[in-house]
């Protein structure tokens, strides 16, 4: 039936029968090994998925593999890396712990992958230890005025900036090798202590956890930018790859970072920089305290790290529309981890296959099919920088463009259990809440998720009153990059998270380290797996709702409102000053205020007609009006020095301001060099701006 | 009525009404004064337009003017740009002629423009004359070979390089002036006295004719690259743009090129060389041989040109669609021209006014509403470089991208009476030959246009046997290129055109000059003006079957077999060599034959459905499959040299060869330079192609 609209009792079917016991199943068997990237482990996930989406049984039309050639880096299991402390004479004084100690079975698993940093080279740099805190720009060049940091190795902390910049940061300074650690005062709320204070006692992470990660800033392949990364692609040389570590840098534990961070000598380092062991942290001699046992010792670091093209595979699984074939939801999750991964992604992995369970078994029973296609994506290599998910945008690049009606991310379900968590462009927050309003908050039977989060994080809108704060898309976190910035495919990514009064934990503490297992999960961040049923309700609700609504649930009016907001921010910020140099804020302002006429007058029309019984060709007019709206905000050319970034109000920015992104960069790059070309930037940027408001207001406006 | 096809008594209706008188008398209203773009008689033009169009009586639903802000170049007409010949003692030997020779009231209008080179620098020239031919990169390289071209001026003729082209190769060669002529060899058949073989005699171009022209290399708005030229755009610095002559350049007639090629001393130029004049065209001593009256003497420019950022407007004429209102089908034309513009535009213009009058009439008198919408487009300041057009589709991007569904440019109507010519993508061949064999070709009243066209020019073709020939539209000749290259929307150019067999003008010999006027065209053009009206009738027959047909008539079997004969040359080409570089061609092979296979596979569905009896979606599916074809073709980041570039399949190319144009310059380029460099941007630009054309094949496959 070409005019049905969403079929709530159909709805209230599937959150009665979204199982938290089958999630807890699902969890058990995708944790059973770590499921690295390529692994063995990722193959038992991949022929996991297939069995399951393939099953005739499923309900799903269709499921298969597609394999990607991408780059990637692995530590040498037969020369593990190793950090050491060394006298003149070559004496190791310490060395630091190869893998992270064992408290359960998990750590124990031979395919347990020494701690590494993904794309740092091998090499092996050997020098006087300093301390960097963060490693941010700011931070070398502090220690810079009184130290000279040739020939150092620098020990940061994780946190402030990106992984891959803690290294890209150092070199220029002559530092030759990086150490990164996690600091109990970012992770454990001060905690350290194994005998009673970390895991397996509480969620805090133990000593020797150390987290992995990848440390390349762009997202997708590196060696085949926009294009999918198959056999006989051209490949850039590797050595031409940019925005990854240019001299080695390594993890390690908190164990090791204490016993050369509280022997370091040199003056203390500044009270922010100050983390929470019981010593100061000084900055280095550079090296060590001469009163300390590694007087005069160098600190080595022998990394064999290699890289290697590897077949990566996605899994993908359909549910095929019934009217509208050749709309699509994309809901989408990684199957790859660092380690076990019980909660990143196996978390989301474990909903993503209940919610395809109950649907596809409504489907099976014939009691229904949606209205749109609904596409699932089980993405390979996100570890390595959501390479499975951007290959895919690459693959079907104008297919996904022209199709998809919105993208749905949940990677880690559950950060933990008190409140939702959601981002995405504005326009999705109404279907997020419809969806949080109709389920239970998990261990609070007479509260809706939606009055939870209300008390944990909310604002004032003009339009709608007091409502819960929603976060944007503006980084590469996850798996929605490729969606949100190189599509411009409106997006969401939800989970379930922290009570910030309880923690100030970074993220979850056991987050890429040889902890992050099932019996981590199930005792600490979700007992019941009852915040897992929570997110499996909210995103199946908001993906049937997408899939079936007649007219798309995607509100163009509160996209206006956070337009506004921006507009806002940018003339207090900018305008007095542009005014100045002679650049008019007035196009902006007007393509802001065309957004708004015309998003009202499209919900006028919206809802002052009776769709159901107009033409399908009017109401599918409209929905592409609702579904294009993003895709009037790319410009491939908006930032030309920013890989993959094509949403010009979506963009990554390093401003710090809530504002237009590119404009709020390009201001402040004009306002420190003063430069009258870095302000024909900044006119640029609004010019680019400005065209592309005016043009989703266009996509907005009546058609002709 | 959703379901509703291309009602055949409709077409005929309209076939019937399509008047010659009526053409004629457009044309005469038109061509009254020159209209030469932001000039008083642009804006005349500008008011008919929209009187026609905006008259309640006209049946168009709407009717507007859209500005822009653009950067054009005109002669000073307080000080006329001037080329003499002087002596050492500044003795003026010869004047060149300053304005084209009256032998109508036309050419003694006072807004006649002086013969200039749109974007040519002033600047004051002067030095010894050399011959250069066509000013091709090739024609210098001989030249330079036994001359020192430095500080000489350059005479050349029109053709072989592109308008700018003659100066920006000469430059590097010390060259500080250039001249540009048509020989009478290349326009009049060789013919040159205006006693009685040139206009008024015949069509071809009197010895005082000169040809004017934009002397710019990108189209579009120089100053706003991809960017709408609105009042406070960002604008780059006049001194950074690029593809415009860097010395003066000035084209006169060949009245004066007689006289200064004939005295030219030195070696005779090459036989390829040599024009129809009745002496030796010699190289230049440098300069006029010591015999000659000019002995010793320089050629002086005197160019006065100044840029100016003048309002030009677009005028646009709307017929609502009935049942897909936000389907486009878009035909266009300029308005502007460089003197009274009888042919080039207002032969087109002239067609469109009536096309849009006999339509709006059905409109009006409730006869007919097309399915889809009609969006008439006048175009502004197309002789400076396509300007309104492109500043047209980089205003509405988005829009248009997402809804259009073809482009149908007429700008030239009639070249000549002989044949149609039709160039555009293989998927709108159908459709033309559909509508040319419903026309009767002009004087004769028993063959029709398609079987007087398969006269002319034809092929075979594997699936139809002998055909027509169509062109393609590679370049950028006509306000076509930004719909083709820039949004990648399926488009076709149409005229009338001229008996091969019967001359060798390289064009219509009064293009661009003051003898192109309601006289000329009548005479000898099109009298009767019986070739307008078919031109007429078959875009108009195109154009309502695009807008009205219930499948829309893209053919995406004839593109799989362009790509296929493409793929045969690029084999036969290329492959020896690129296997011997270890470069694959398997993916473009894979991808022309999904093509093929998805191309056949919606043909047989649409063959094998009664679409009239399935859901509106289900047409409307389809339809989008034919209609978003091109955009797949689409790679903003193919062309990194080639502005405004971006359609892998149809760019414009320096490699001559009828294969993919990217393709075969990376090619010539690697082969020529050996670097391993070129090699890898050869292997590079065939992923990029192997993928448009994989992401075209997905795009017509099942939709999931
Ligand atoms: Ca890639
Ligand atoms: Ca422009
Ligand atoms: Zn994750
Ligand atoms: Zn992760
Ligand atoms: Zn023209
Ligand atoms: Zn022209």
């Amino acid at each position: 039936d070409v005019a049905k609209d969403v079929d709530e009792s159909l709805v209230e079917k599937f959150l009665s029968e979204v199982d938290n016991i089958q999630i807890q199943e699902n969890l058990r068997e995708l944790t059973k090994v770590p499921h690295m990237a390529t692994t063995a482990g990722d193959e038992q996930t991949v022929k996991f998925m297939l069995k399951r989406w393939q099953d005739p049984e499923s309900g799903l039309d269709q499921a298969w593999r597609e394999e990607y050639m991408v780059y990637l880096s692995f530590p040498d299991p037969k020369n593990p890396n190793s950090v050491t402390v060394v006298t003149p004479s070559d004496a190791v004084l310490h060395t630091v712990r190869e893998k992270e100690k064992p408290y359960t079975a998990d750590q124990e698993d031979p395919e347990v992958v020494q701690p590494y940093a993904a794309y740092s080279p091998a090499g092996h740099p050997r020098g006087k230890l300093v301390y960097a805190n963060q490693g941010k720009p700011s931070d070398y060049e502090l220690l810079n005025r009184t130290i000279d940091l040739n020939g150092t190795i620098a020990i940061t902390r994780y946190g402030g900036a990106g992984r891959a910049a803690k290294a890209i940061n150092a070199a220029p300074y002559g530092v030759i090798g990086v150490l990164v650690y996690t600091d109990p005062l970012d992770i454990n709320d001060g905690l350290m202590s194994d005998i009673n204070e970390t895991y397996p006692h509480s969620w805090y992470l133990p000593p020797s956890g150390v987290e992995r990660g990848s440390f390349k800033n762009h997202y997708g392949d590196m060696l085949t930018p926009y294009l999918a990364a198959k056999e006989e692609t051209y490949r850039i040389p590797a050595k031409n790859v940019t925005g990854i570590p240019p001299i080695p840098i390594q993890p390690i534990g908190f164990e090791d970072a204490y016993i050369l961070i509280c022997k370091l000598g040199g003056e203390a380092a500044p009270s922010e920089w100050q983390g929470s062991f019981n010593c100061t942290y000084n900055l280095g001699g550079p090296g060590f305290k001469h009163t300390s046992t590694f007087n005069n010792s160098d600190v080595k670091l022998d990394i064999f790290n290699y890289e290697e093209i590897k077949s990566s595979a996605n899994v993908m699984g359909v549910i095929r529309g019934s009217v509208e074939p050749d709309r699509y939801v994309i809901y989408g999750n990684h199957r790859d981890s660092w380690v076990h991964g019980a909660i990143d992604p196996s978390s989301g992995t474990s909903v993503m296959l209940e919610l395809s369970r109950v649907l596809g078994k409504m489907v099976k029973q014939g009691k229904w099919r949606p209205r749109r296609s609904i596409i699932f994506g089980s993405w390979g290599a996100e570890e390595f920088g959501l390479i499975g998910s951007a290959e895919y945008t690459e693959q079907y690049f104008t297919k996904l463009s022209e199709r998809t009606v919105a993208y749905i991310n949940v990677d880690i379900a559950v950060f933990a259990n008190a409140t939702l968590r959601a981002s995405g462009m504005p326009s999705v927050q109404n279907v997020i809440f419809t969806a949080a309003k109709q389920v239970n908050a998990p261990g609070l039977d007479s509260m809706s998720v939606y009055d939870n989060w209300i008390q944990y994080a909310n604002k004032t809108s003009p339009a709608h009153g007091t409502i819960p704060r929603m976060g944007y898309l503006s980084g590469a976190g996850s798996d929605y990059a490729a969606f949100v910035h190189y599509l411009g495919i409106t997006s969401m990514d939800i989970s379930y998270t922290y009570d910030r009064s309880k923690t100030n934990a970074r993220i979850y503490p056991a987050y890429h380290t040889a902890y992050d297992t099932f019996d981590y999960a199930s005792k600490f961040i979700d007992p019941g797996f009852t915040s897992h049923q929570a997110i499996g309700r909210t995103a199946g609700n908001i993906l049937i709702r997408l899939a079936d609504s007649l007219v798309l649930p995607l509100n163009c009016s509160d996209y206006a409102e956070s337009l506004e907001e921006y507009l806002k921010t940018a003339t207090d910020l900018y305008q007095h000053q542009l005014k100045a140099k002679n650049i008019s804020m007035e196009p902006l302002k007007h393509a802001v205020a065309s957004f708004r006429r015309a998003a009202s007058h499209l919900d006028k029309v919206i809802h002052s007609s009776d769709l159901a019984n107009e033409t399908p060709l009017k109401v599918r007019m409209i929905n592409d009006q609702l579904m294009l709206l993003d895709r009037a905000f790319l410009n491939p050319l908006a930032f030309p020095d920013k890989y993959g970034y094509r949403h010009v109000i979506w963009a990554s920015s390093s401003a710090g301001q809530p504002t237009f992104p590119g404009l709020a960069d390009a201001y402040d790059k004009a306002e420190s060099s003063g430069q009258s070309n870095d302000w024909d930037k900044v006119h640029y940027h609004l010019s680019v701006l400005s065209q592309a408001i005016d043009g989703a207001a266009h996509m907005l406006v009546d058609v002709i």
